[in-house]
């Protein structure tokens, strides 16, 4: 070939929502696999487990006791990373000369545990969307709960799924970390998007949806002659879910709200059944392609809660971070050049977006072969 | 408590280096870990291991055979993920409106091997100096061949050790990614320097050594009243060995040059002889904290070789991420919190200095007892 191929030439790419690239070397996933091979689990769990803290009814590590819940159940986390109230600190004793170089601030707020489901063996890719919806519906009142609080200025909702993912019980919970500050990631998405909206004059995710919504059918001037090269995996009136463009994980995906609305709490009653069922169709094609119950981090941006004026620079989007690369049990590593010098992804999000895009929306679990 | 202590209260440090923060929450220290335990690794490996494709006279995986060497020994990766020729990237075909969210620029390379020793069972930690002085050697040379070509731009020289960090194995070896591009971190790092520069004059990191260095005893305005609260681990008289204020990994660590130096190609003898002695010390006192072959990913960072001025933003260092946090099997998890929002810490930097300091200099399994 002397004509670049986005299938087989290195190439970086650039994510304009956290101003960083992301090198890309297709022809590399030839290589074969002689590493650390994950442990499979295929463990077939009990819907009610005595010993674990977050099934009704039973005693949490530092002594709660949980009750008789039926749809979701939310609680402070026994060892929360950030507390209400604490000391001060103040940094008048560090010199003038290195204040540029000990910077550290004091950090309040809240840490909470939302159960997805009574049942111990589910997880979010089996759960009905109506199920999903009452998370959804917590998520939402507990945003709204938090957010009065003089040291809540950000809310992050996320969950840790699989042991691989550093989540110590398999029981399905998410979290919810308040905190007085706004955290790094969500704080470089927010000024991404207020310079994007300063030189150009509309929402960076409003332009990022209509440049992928299959019928524009822009996309196809960035990708190589492959019959189907499109990003997008599946969507509905409200969402759209794809793999970005600069995506950093192998199946990383987006999920991003059609309409600029800036956090859950305005979402309509239609809007949140749409998030359920977008959730729902994303987290079983995750379970689906390899047939396995898939880890992810999977977390909620959204607009702050700190008074300030958000309308330009804040657009309502999911992230899902899932480290599987090529079976249950070969994760991508994320490491040496990764960490110092730059991410690397051997698949093309092109690529990636065609396997899930192959997937079933009914659970293999649930499938009727 | 109402005055704010560091060692009990949560708060965030900013890295002045990529211009990002890090939250601390100490006390969480206490949290017991019921989740995923790696497999320990006290295998004993053979100093000759026919199947292992590094060591000297085997064959590798695309039909080269290893020479018979004696020192170290460096090879082009057989799956390299950029490459010295292939076409250039046009991007004419995207649309103007949508060019600041499709951003795609080709990458052109060559990814190195080099093994650090003939021996299959040993590591840095437990080499000589004299071993350890040819692979700095060896990366100077390469370095300086490697810099020449007009492909490359930055060289990235790197390490994975143990399979936890992807390192699929044993046998003792790094890497270097030379790149037509300056990668994201490097580039994070050089902007910052240079920006520091611009409004103090002076170079981040010489500044920042001055402020470590125990005879200034500036660092103790920002600690608690601990009697013991340096961040230092050790030196000599060309380098400082730290965990940085603003460091991630538990026993994440960096070796700063004492001289204003941009690359490794400017060490005289002398500096590349303590070279040698600060990366021995450091890895041994790792091996010892745990008694384990402690896993991280190691890499440097220097000027570019991209002819531009480099003398005042950049100043040759060298960080180690570690993942191990509390013994050989127990990891810290960046995911959720982490990927999604902010970096999280337990232990504060002067806790896990403390420790690390406390660590013998003399290999456990070389130790008399
Ligand atoms: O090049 P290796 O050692 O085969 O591969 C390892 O290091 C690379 C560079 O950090 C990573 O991209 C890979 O994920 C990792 O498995
Ligand atoms: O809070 P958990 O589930 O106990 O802990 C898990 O998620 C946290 C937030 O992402 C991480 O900081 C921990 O390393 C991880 O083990």
């Amino acid at each position: 070939t002397t004509k670049f191929d986005i299938v087989e030439h290195s190439h970086r790419r650039f994510n304009p929502l956290t101003n960083s690239w992301v090198l890309c070397s297709p022809h590399r996933t030839k290589r074969p696999w002689q590493g650390q091979v994950e442990a499979a689990t295929h463990e077939v769990l009990p819907e009610f487990e005595p010993n674990c803290y977050l099934c009704p009814g039973n005693v949490r590590a530092q002594g709660g006791v949980n009750p008789n819940y039926e749809n979701t159940f939310i609680f402070n986390n026994d060892f929360a990373a950030v507390r209400k109230e604490q000391p001060e600190f103040s940094n008048s004793s560090i010199s003038e000369k290195f204040s540029s170089l000990l910077r550290l601030e004091s950090v309040r707020g809240e840490c909470k545990v939302i159960c997805y489901s009574p049942k111990h063996n589910v997880t979010m890719a089996e759960m009905s969307e109506s199920s999903i919806l009452e998370i959804i519906k917590h998520w939402i009142l507990s945003f709204l709960s938090l957010s009065i609080h003089d040291y809540v200025f950000y809310i992050q909702i996320f969950e840790n799924k699989g042991s691989i993912m550093g989540c110590s019980n398999p029981h399905p919970h998410g979290q919810m970390w308040c905190t007085s500050v706004i955290p790094e990631e969500p704080s470089k998405e927010i000024s991404s998007m207020r310079s994007y909206y300063d030189s150009h004059g509309s929402c960076l995710l409003c332009d990022y949806v209509s440049l992928e919504t299959p019928l524009n059918n822009i996309t196809n001037t960035i990708t190589s002659a492959e019959s189907n090269n499109s990003r997008v995996i599946c969507e509905n009136n409200s969402f759209l879910c794809l793999i970005p463009f600069w995506a950093i994980w192998p199946f990383e995906t987006i999920i991003i709200s059609k309409q600029h609305i800036t956090k859950i709490t305005d979402l309509n009653e239609q809007q949140q059944s749409d998030f359920a069922n977008i959730m729902r169709r994303i987290t079983c094609r995750y379970d689906n392609l390899f047939e396995c119950s898939f880890p992810y981090s999977m977390g909620i941006h959204q607009a702050p809660v700190d008074n300030a004026e958000h309308d330009f620079d804040s657009h309502l989007h999911v992230h899902f971070y899932p480290p599987l690369l090529r079976s249950p049990t070969i994760k991508k590593f994320m490491v040496g050049y990764e960490l110092l010098a730059e991410p690397q992804r051997d698949l093309t999000p092109e690529q990636a977006a065609t396997r899930l895009r192959a997937c079933s929306e009914i659970h293999y679990k649930l499938s009727p072969d």
